[in-house]
């Protein structure tokens, strides 16, 4: 039995042969062979065509778990590289060689961009300070900025402790950018979607407004109302939790709805959702950058935090600060947990409308049937016609 | 304000004198005898010493599930006592006979005073509206203010439906009692509390800012720093979150810490809490009142919405308004998802520290030993010396 | 078996004539005065008219929160009586004078019985191990001891912890009587009543079987079916999860969906119900006792495990053995994990089974309207005649 | 800012540029250019180097959202190849033309052993029923059947409606799917791990038991034990709960800690697992195919469930069966929130194993200290030496 059932068993947990054949850039590297990097632990091999060193080397071969659906996220990354490429801006107004912080500079703004993603290939499974991740930043950065410089990968030209990571720690980049990655993608994508969708909701509320049909208490009859007063309601909801977000729940519920939603051309007017954003992005603007391994700042410089925090609200054009005690910022995550909490906020809200939507929906001849949602696929394999 | 708080909040935490003094009645009725009510169901019979009708009768007999323990909240049952006393005043300005409003008046003002908590015997264990909530308030309400005017229970000279609930729905009634409940526990009791907590946290920051000890990064040792900074970061982490709350959340979580922290007497600044609460508390000000059935207002009048929220408002102390949107504001309950997420991140806020200190408190010989807690009860019934 | 279960079943769900009894003396003492009682922390004063100690005295002052609502359940408390009652028995086998002996097993037999309830006043914010119930247990038990032969309350003629608890350990007797009192509620409680729910499902089955129906796929019109082929799948369903439970989620869930199916005479076959629970009480029938402090069974007797958990399967009638490895019962709690996640199924599948019920009932005339549900109470205070 | 930002902006939701980059085969066919297909709605263009067709083309284009991370795991694609081949067989008996019907097996197995992973695009967004993996399923594998006899992709010489859907619907083919790749992961992968976790834990209780160590209860320094007693008990937790899973959770939870586990090389012997693993599976391994559209079989024969059931028992060498009440099957999933609830108490059993190794590695000088854990990594990115 067993040897049939490792046929059938599927591959999310460890690279099967057959995952292996689908993604050859990323863990089958077509290379043509591999060269030697080191780290305190000794050397290792690395793929040739890859700019990640040692450490992230060791990291993929001791976590080889999850696979690529538990890849650390892009945002991360990305905001990896605006972190990089600020700490290299502020430290050579400490004395970096300019020369060495200008190449990190283009380097890490090529990962900013996302024209380095393929090699960053660790999953969210490492050690509890992210180190794995700041140490594959480090070590791209410093390959990619030592071949801007004319030298080779692996030859530490640009050094990936002593110059990329120079006056940082892993406990204080990794919360940094988990800040950095969530701020930008609540005010580059959450809330603009968020926006796009009331405006939609009020639209469809005021083109209801003559349509009157019954109100319902606990899903019994009770007094009418029109159907645009029913939207009305909707659009102050959603106007009235726009805020934050993780990346993950906001594509689940938000797109979902969104189709839902675009199918049936709602929309609503924006109204309480920017005071509520002013209201609590402060404490996702505040960076622990700065407070290194425990919050001292052992191994920076006196107003480096203050520095780097600048460098990166210009970088993103988003009012990052440091923040105000290092201790606080290192050892809790409570600016994620706060988030969450309004994620979830507006996720059950978002339910609530698409389970509403999907009950007037309900028929066509035996459901409430207050609604026609268009087709837009056929709805069923046995019977084809089918809504 | 705070005296008004006090005589509002509710006694979900400790029991009050009050609670003490009003239970035993409630749970072994020495009642002499019955007499009977009446509703649209027909006749039921009473006990003679609650001030109770007909249809919480119904109630007691078709939910007897939960027991005790399940019984609606204290806090919810004043603010009952709270609006129907704002709802009387502004409908004597509609024209309800002065003598019946006045009656009305007195008797929720014991109510939310907390004289009648005996009288409220209903388990949350209802139908979905809280319909019988507010009957029960509506039917307590009307026997006391008819014994007021020299009337007997029962005989419906003031009346539950037509008087004390006039131009009121359950739909809305119950959405606001929610609110007021909520909003008077988070200032009353709750911001207190952390307020109280910040300032031992942060006295004990300073009183420790000499001690040098070693700081940790997952467990393993890192570089050190003072306990005064370690404690510094906890001030901050309570700073920074010390808003909403559900009354039962904060009980569980926040009282247990205190105990925890009283023991060795810790401190803290308040720091970004008033911010907060600043920010966030404009949605739970915001109350349903006067959307009646499904949000059209129907059978109240024009701008009774506006006058009992500033009833309330003036009753409270708390600056609560009319809900701009009144279907949002019955279909949704949007405010306590997000509310019940603050408290969340503050629950596990305190749980962090409460951990921290726990290990750095293990011991005495082969733990962490850092921190010292003070005994007050022997330990162990095998080993009754133990710490 | 009945029977015995019965007697030892809690009052969780709804007070009990016993506990209506028991309340008033507990919050409202009606004392003449105190009595000193002492521990290893020296004297503290108790009300005269209470048979707990010093420790249980401690612990009500320095866990001063919580109320009345959070105070350690019922179950639990008689648990702790057969529990001593049984460690009396098992004792006298091994030099426990006979005369005391014998007394602790008449005290303890009163606590099984739920005559002693108003005794236990503390709440569940406790140390983590629960030794301040266990010497309530210890106390309550070694004063009424004291009594039954003659001697006064707090002279410690019968000894809370070298008689009552003699070879016990906190963290053994806590998990060992967190054992006992879900097999006890599982068994009297929760399974009679889901019986009683298949019982009541399979005949409305039956009954339905010849009404045609439309069947629905996502909330759209499919192929017709009947109503009692729709019902074999709600009696199915139940039948399949019948099993384990908590109190508290049994009372929830479970009694209101009884309220909502008793009043359209549901009903249902018991099917594969009995053989879960074949399947899953194995691990909730070891118990940890025995283990004493850390699991070694330090202080304890040879062979006193094993006695022990026959004499509780002998008391209870249900077959208690004690656990193969002291280590795991004493440090992990995976059965309660095991069966919560069988309580969430099973309050899952009912929820599912009442929306149904809810939906198929809403109407009269705009809601699907397939379900009449009897009316039993006034549906709206703004429009009574409302269903 | 909005250009910096959505250049910042990560790709998690949609597929940005450089994402499209990295997986050329799967999202941007080099494919040489487009055929049309069709179903009731119509033509659509399909990538000439893909097996599906014009519905899951459809889906594809409506629901474009969620990306790589979040499609149909694969284990539920494998699970399909062999329903699809199973259905083709006993279709077969009952009519369906012999050549079609061995080149419907044919191409379905290719699918069962994950060569045509590649044409399975979708994403877990759609219809609640899973109508379009079922289609994708459907489309692949009458268009690769259609090519085994020499016709062309679109041609619907083997049709996947008509022929490799023959007597099913989605409504029970996906619960069907669901119940095969759970059971398969259960046996083929979960517990395979966890016996060899089991071995590990249990060979280390061995190796440790004269190492004699204080025990502790609540972080407090208690009485002694060896580190063969502490390691057994960890071997009886996790020979106690070795059951079922769904993927997610076992990659997750216990990969991680056999990374821990095995750096330290532990072991425990299988102890109630097996016995587990026979109680619960047997409500996994009933199918709901026959059930058709609402569970009363209209359009698929007399007798087909119970032929399928046996056929992927066969298949699969598990013990399918078809599940006794059809309405059951299709309208709950109780299974796998009876799985999720036995996942659940695994994993919280793991990671209170994990955390325990992690608090007693901790140090080296200022912790607990008891075990040292073995340096694979260098642990810090400011302080590269440090463990």
């Amino acid at each position: 039995m067993a040897m049939v059932l490792r046929r059938l068993a599927g591959a999310s947990g460890s690279p099967s042969a057959a995952a292996l054949l689908l993604r050859p850039a990323l863990t089958r590297p077509i290379s043509t062979g591999f060269r030697e990097e080191r780290d305190t632990f000794g050397p290792i091999r690395v793929p040739n065509d890859k700019l990640w060193g040692a450490q992230t080397q060791r990291s993929l071969q001791n976590f080889d778990i999850g696979g690529e659906r538990e890849r650390m996220p892009v945002p991360i990354i990305r905001a990896f590289g605006v972190l990089k490429k600020c700490a290299a801006k502020v430290n050579m107004e400490y004395g970096l060689d300019p020369t060495i912080g200008k190449a990190i500079m283009q380097a890490a703004e090529e990962v900013a961009e996302g024209k380095l993603d393929d090699h960053f290939p660790l999953v969210i499974w490492q050690t509890g300070s992210g180190t794995q991740s700041n140490m594959n930043a480090n070590e791209v950065i410093a390959n990619r900025a030592a071949e801007i410089l004319g030298h080779k990968r692996g030859d530490k030209f640009v050094h990936p402790n002593d110059h990329v990571n120079r006056s940082q720690s892993s406990n204080d980049t990794f919360p940094t950018v988990m800040h950095i990655a969530a701020a930008v993608e609540i005010n580059s994508r959450f809330i603009p979607s968020l926006e796009q969708l009331h405006k939609s909701l009020h639209s469809k509320s005021d083109e209801f407004k003559d349509i009157i049909k019954i109100g319902r208490t606990h899903t019994q009859d009770a007094t009418p109302l029109t159907l645009g007063q029913e939207f009305s309601g909707y659009a102050t909801q959603v106007g009235i939790l726009p805020t934050y977000i993780i990346a993950l729940l906001i594509t689940m519920h938000f797109t979902l709805l969104v189709s839902l939603i675009d199918c049936i051309a709602l929309s609503l007017q924006v109204k309480y959702g920017i005071d509520r954003i002013a209201c609590t992005l402060p404490r996702m603007y505040q960076l622990a950058q700065g407070g290194t391994a425990v919050g001292t700042g052992l191994n920076t410089k006196k107003g480096f935090d203050v520095k780097i925090a600048a460098a990166v609200a210009e970088e993103t054009e988003l009012p990052f600060v440091t923040a105000e005690n290092k201790f606080e910022a290192l050892a809790a995550h409570d600016a994620f947990v706060e988030s969450s909490g309004a994620v979830n906020t507006i996720s059950a809200s978002l339910m609530k409308i698409a389970n509403d939507i999907r009950l007037l929906g309900s028929g066509p001849r035996c459901g409430l049937g207050e609604l026609i949602l268009p087709e837009n696929e056929p709805g069923s394999s046995i019977m084809p016609g089918k809504g």
